[in-house]
């Protein structure tokens, strides 16, 4: 736990009303943490764009499990990566679909790697990579 | 919450010995706590043979995902029944073999019927099905 | 399964030589599967924007689970939605940082604002929510 | 992948009679299947008994999360073993209860002392752990 600093910034009250307005929607209560969020976000999205750091990200994809040997596919896909992929949680959201997340750690680049494969498969109807992070330096 | 009940229970001290031994290995800082869920796990029991009963389980199998066909049965074996299990978590344990749990909620025999189904799959290597409880009455 | 319709799109080439090298990085083996791509996260989207339709979502959190009282408040939260949320998957990144996946199905607004109250949580050091579908319509 | 050896069983026939109508109901298509089956689990329970042995475990418990700090001693007690646990799926199955699976992997001693910790614990209202196994020799 490092010492907390406080300092003043000066803004654009327009801006700062959007900005508080926002927020508050969003559920803050107070404008501290809101910044100190926006902060975490930038850096996060740093240790992404070096591509070499030890990271953590959340891939999500839906995909029709009857389509021809789809699920065989993906499961092989994540077989050949299982030293990243810590775990996947299935859920059957019907008869056909399928909502699948996957948390992985790793490089930034091999996560990026692993989320474009599973994107990228045919049959795949929708997916989206969160990078987010270890947690370490936040 | 309902209100707290003391009562005494007579116990051959040789085999009472022997519990407190038992259960101060598991940790137990109490003994009324390890009664408790003696109790608890009787009932749970109870719920379980009574089969029309709404209870939750968890079903656990290990596979090899290069047999042929195999992810593609089991995933196929959920879907059917998608209304009863709520999620699975998916590990890769190394390249060829999978844990699977699955979080079930149902009557007590349908549930069985899913976890027999899964766990007499050709190339399912091992599995097991956890009879717990909604956690309602406990 | 509907059936399927070939037609033309004509495109500055500057553009589409982009596009091609793009989606090949990307691990698409053709330009069809990467514009159905396109086309889904657009349909996406426009669910999200109605926020009546009944769509599915993931929330993904980075928290410090010994932040005073903070995994309290983070699974009081949840509760309180819990006919929402269809379930997490919890992953301990090391003895400080959890990793925390919810699988959302409901309203368009009701998961965004689960996503909001969670990730402006106090001592929630990031969060991002994915729009995704139930997968019926793509 | 080892070769396949064909050997011969005698057996009471009243024996047998009552094995075929158990797998029967269970859904095995074939007896040897259920043989296999027989010979993986007792195998299984000799990795576990050998304490030192590597192997996977799943353990299930049931919770009122209300219950005064026992998410906080439940993340806890998981945080300090984070290099045995795999990940947590968690399923809220109502405003009150909590059904938590574990994916462990460690030596079989780590791992049953991490179950009895965690259904030891004042406020876990059921909890069973499943031993399988990394599904390498079987």
């Amino acid at each position: 736990m490092s010492p907390i600093t406080r300092f003043g910034i000066s803004m654009d009250s327009k801006l700062l009303n959007r900005f508080d307005k926002l927020i508050s929607e969003q559920g803050y209560s107070n404008r501290s943490e809101a910044f100190r969020d926006l902060v975490r976000d930038r850096l996060v999205k740093e240790e992404w764009e070096s591509e070499e750091l030890e990271t953590v990200g959340t891939i999500t994809i839906i995909y029709d499990h009857h389509k021809r040997e789809l699920a065989e596919t993906i499961i092989d896909h994540q077989h050949h990566r299982y030293d990243s992929i810590i775990s996947t949680l299935h859920v059957h959201l019907d008869v056909h679909n399928c909502l699948e997340v996957l948390a992985v750690k790793g490089k930034a680049k091999d996560i990026k790697k692993i989320a474009d494969e599973l994107i990228s498969t045919k049959g795949v109807k929708h997916g989206k990579l969160v990078m987010t992070s270890t947690g370490e330096n936040l």
